[in-house]
């Protein structure tokens, strides 16, 4: 057994792959890019990479395999998609059948696997700024929204916006919105600031996933666009078999957080 | 007759459609975007969006329309892509076959038309700069150099980057690679500063396409990715079909060039 405190993102795949550590993924590796897994049939995949490239805030493109391939070869070379996440979900038809530590056994030749951005990179930025991530501070899961700002369509593909939300004291909103911003390969800017009403929210204490959030007299709502856009527009068009990450239990990338900055 | 010099980019692409335009659209409705053409048949659309989802410097996608659409319906809607471009070319097997001012005729319901970002845009931001673009001085058209960069492939494409050169005085250089840098839509920063050699180019009086230019005492060649690396690329694989627009002929869209400032 490798110490996972200060394993490798190559390392930690590894142990993963080999099922010596089976929880969350947050926190490991830290630094490290961590991402979200959609796996689709190659006659979905164009209209799910075009779904993509239109809506590039809630769906930030880090890598696709090739058909056939299992290896992430742009941002973890030698991984094995199917195996190095620690627990996998499964959706037939649009519906949850089960979870899996390892999906080599049900992987398919026509498979191609995408992997997303995902939040854990700017809120780390967030942090070094200073600026309290309020979930984190809580232990709980960030809240989420369905909104009422449809993505853009492609194809099979269409669906609402979802987005997660952070409550930020007014004096550091400006600071937040830059800071992010320099990173839109993990969603980037927010989306919205301030009143929840104005994106279809009705009550923000009642989150669509995720746990709702304390927001301080002082502290204004601040929403980004969230990596489970892709999968909830995915799951709703019903694809014969679809499979994912389970929630927290993420793929951990080859790239450094900052790695990512635009600018 | 519309006056062409006051035109809206919906009356332009009127008047192209209408066939009362076939010139060059440098210069046209200034401020508006310009975009680069590629036609693919639909089963090798995945692999196109895949190559430019991993190359976005030499391939800024726009716009992509839905299989079986002539319109671009996010940068230029109730546009027809077959029809408001002055003059086309017609690639078969990788081999140029026709220029046509109208492909309405030979087009296809497999069709998927790309719209890629045009450096017009930056050039523009340039010169607001008060930074000379060489050839645009020069009245003759940008040098573009075959590099030893080598895209990332993506299933039937793969191939060298292909890059334009302008030369900037030393005391330019940096401000020329930031007001570049906001543009990421339409090939961004550099992707090279100073010695040709480094990046393969053996002969900088010898461009691959286009015209040289003078490099006068106290400026470097400057390199940014181009938009012919995503036609090159896709003619080296020898699609049985492919439609281009005719250099110098390109599609006007609605978007304005301050548009795509990412900051």
């Amino acid at each position: 057994m490798i110490p996972f405190k200060t394993a490798t993102p190559t390392e930690m795949r590894l142990a993963i792959r080999n099922g010596e550590f089976v929880k969350p993924t947050a926190g490991l590796c830290p630094g490290y890019a961590q991402g979200n897994l959609v796996v689709l049939p190659k006659d979905l995949a164009y209209d799910f990479l075009l779904f993509s490239q239109r809506n590039p805030k809630p769906c930030p493109i880090l890598d696709v395999t090739e058909v056939g391939s299992r290896e992430m070869a742009i941002v973890a070379p030698g991984s094995d998609i199917a195996r190095d996440i620690p627990k996998y979900r499964v959706y037939e038809n649009g519906k949850f059948v089960q979870e899996l530590e390892d999906v080599s056994g049900i992987w398919r030749d026509d498979f191609v696997a995408f992997l997303l951005g995902c939040s854990f990179s700017f809120e780390a930025a967030l942090m070094q700024s200073n600026i309290e991530v309020r979930h984190i501070a809580a232990g709980s899961n960030v809240p989420m929204y369905i909104t009422n700002m449809e993505c853009r369509p492609a194809g099979a593909f269409s669906g609402p916006m979802v987005v997660s939300m952070r409550p930020i004291p007014y004096h550091q909103v400006v600071k937040a919105a830059q800071i992010t911003a320099r990173f839109p390969a993990v969603h980037g800017a927010p989306v919205h600031i301030g009143d929840p009403a104005q994106i279809g929210i009705k009550d923000i204490s009642k989150p669509d996933f995720g746990d709702a959030v304390e927001i301080k007299p002082g502290e204004v709502p601040v929403f980004w666009a969230c990596g489970v856009t892709p999968q909830a527009v995915a799951m709703q068009s019903k694809p014969p078999i679809m499979l994912t990450h389970a929630p927290g239990y993420m793929f951990i990338t080859d790239l450094q957080d900052h790695e990512f900055a635009a600018f």
